[in-house]
């Protein structure tokens, strides 16, 4: 067994700044980062099986056994020999055992020794493939974007409902410690009342022919967009309304877009595109501080803390960056299972419907539809 | 003379990074900080009089005597007082003669003395003031917002170009070194093709009464939002569709908003607010290169220049910040006026335009509309 289950991602984490802490501590909200961020390692052991041998599938696979306690079972693949090929390449990923190779979707869900399914294939197969790890009754892992539009999504959350079997969109970043502690500012009041929130989320990824496809729901929004948009529900909620201008390309996917969104207290926008890559940055303005991330918003980053207004302002840096990330959201599921529960109560299919909602309305405005929907 | 005339604010420039200069000379735009960036002090004198002696007026009576080679001779209040105490506050202002305070706007713009009138009012007298002080024959720089709406706009240039006489809006960022050169690495191609521009100004605000009135033409958009439209404006023009979501308060002012900003090659989003502040951030971004202004754009600020894309990516800064910044659109009307013409290339009619048709669209979204417009 060449894996090194000594790394524990949470050892590695900095201090947050002494004034953050204090500041939350006023909010009548006290943090301790070793509360808010359970250590992966230390989440039940989890038998994952995983439905799709791409990119995100290839991440998931690195980081999951190598950074929390989970391990890789089996992975199928349409193709068998890819899915071999992907086994292959990630020998210590089941941690003792190899990775199991399946030809088939069904014969993934069926593995007796797969306890839970991580779906990494494109948008357009996720509904589906949910249905199927439910019954066989799977809890299931579902990547991001959950689906295509909310419709798809109830339908999966219904099914999962009517087995009691877990579901969760695997929006990792939602369980990354600087979001961890970001939310706690804003949760707590110690920002004050937020005003506005921004994130935007641009690469240049037109050379991938996957996002050039709109019967694979390819394009920006749902790859990209959906980090952003994800974003701002974590903070916001569900605006009252939403508007979206952007571009399409002539086979009628959306290659970026600036979705702007109206709160009772506050505004926001969401931007995202696949033509040029930008800083990836994100900020949460509040009357009584801000939080900047000024780059990569969406992976372990760094935080800027502005605690004050004005000429009193402090600022604070909490640099939260390590490697890998995937292992929080794996542990959260394994958690969640080992508890009896259907949802988490980080990324509960509320938050997923609402977020879908938001797009459907941004892809209506800016006349993006997928075949088949 | 107390002032010291040896400021010189070119010369506290530092070096724009040799990697950027290259590749400013590669995409065939050579660039020389010295012919970009005139200094200040060597502007045709120009005697100034301004219109209004309130917050503005007080940056514009400080910066630009003690650093650019304009002086002012006279200031006028509709309260003698006030425009007499704003003349005692600035005794250095005129250079070794005292600044005159005038009772009324009719006798400032007929000052002998004065070849150039500054108006430093609420936006809703701007129109009136600029065509009373183009009737009396002197050229005029109208703080930003240049009026309240596009067709404010074109009565005041009509009156211009049949008077022959130079107006320009008052909008200093654009004459900053920073913005100078961040425009020649956008319009030369350096950074590649623009998709994505976005800027943001929020400051809390919401003390200022005049702010807080619907008949001053408060809110934010017009003190706030004109910065983040402009910049946008400066880097890609007019939009092909705007759209906007925001918030109004009781009196019927936006209090912040969110727009957003369609191109045929591009996206952008520009916001503002006075209810909390924000970093004050902007960045664009190119197929081959982007460039973020971290904080306070708007300003003389820190640019971060990243060439490249993806694994080549490389990132300089030229930090240029300095004293003031008002000097460099004085020198700009003083240069102007001197050749003869009657606007500037730099801040021309028609881009003023086109920001205040946005603007208007932007309002027309939030259901802001002045009294009497």
């Amino acid at each position: 067994m060449a894996l090194n289950n000594s790394f524990r991602t949470t050892d590695r984490l900095p201090v947050v700044p002494a004034p953050v802490l204090d500041a939350l501590a006023e909010a009548g909200s006290p943090f301790t980062l070793a509360d808010a961020v359970p250590e992966p390692q230390d989440a039940p052991a989890l038998r994952w099986g995983i439905l799709g041998a791409g990119g995100i599938a290839n991440v998931f696979a690195t980081d999951v056994p190598a950074r929390s306690s989970g391990r890789i079972v089996a992975v199928a693949s349409r193709d068998h020999a890819r899915a071999q090929a992907f086994a292959d390449a990630h020998p210590d990923a089941g941690k003792g055992q190899p990775v199991r190779a399946h030809g088939s979707y069904e014969a993934l869900v069926n593995d007796p020794d797969v306890d839970a399914v991580y779906i990494a294939t494109p948008h357009n197969f996720h509904c589906e493939q949910a249905l199927l790890a439910l019954e066989a009754g799977k809890p299931v892992l579902v990547e991001k974007s959950f689906a295509r539009n909310a419709a798809e999504a109830r339908r999966v959350f219904a099914a999962a409902r009517a087995a009691n079997l877990f579901v969760m969109e695997a929006m990792w970043t939602r369980f990354l410690p600087g979001q961890v502690l970001l939310r706690a500012l804003a949760s707590s009041g110690a920002l004050g009342e937020l005003r506005y929130v921004r994130a935007e989320h641009f690469q240049s990824l037109l050379h991938v022919e996957r996002l050039n496809r709109l019967d694979l729901a390819g394009g920006a929004l749902l790859d990209l967009g959906v980090y952003s948009v994800s974003f701002v529900h974590s903070l916001l909620g569900a605006p009252t309304s939403v508007t979206a201008v952007g571009r399409l390309s002539e086979a009628g996917v959306d290659v970026d877009e600036v979705i702007a969104m109206a709160y009772p207290g506050a505004c926001a926008t969401a931007a995202s595109g696949m033509a040029a890559a930008s800083n990836t940055a994100a900020e949460v303005v509040g009357t009584r501080g801000r939080v900047i991330l000024p780059t990569q918003f969406y992976r372990p980053s760094a935080l800027q803390i502005v605690l004050g207004g004005g000429h009193d302002a402090q600022r604070y840096e909490w640099d939260a960056t390590f490697d890998g990330g995937f292992q929080f959201q794996a542990a959260e599921v394994a958690r969640c299972i080992a508890a009896g529960r259907t949802e988490s109560e980080t990324m509960p299919w509320g938050e997923t419907l609402a977020v879908l909602e938001t797009m459907d309305e941004a892809r209506r405005r800016l006349g993006v539809a997928y075949p088949g929907e």
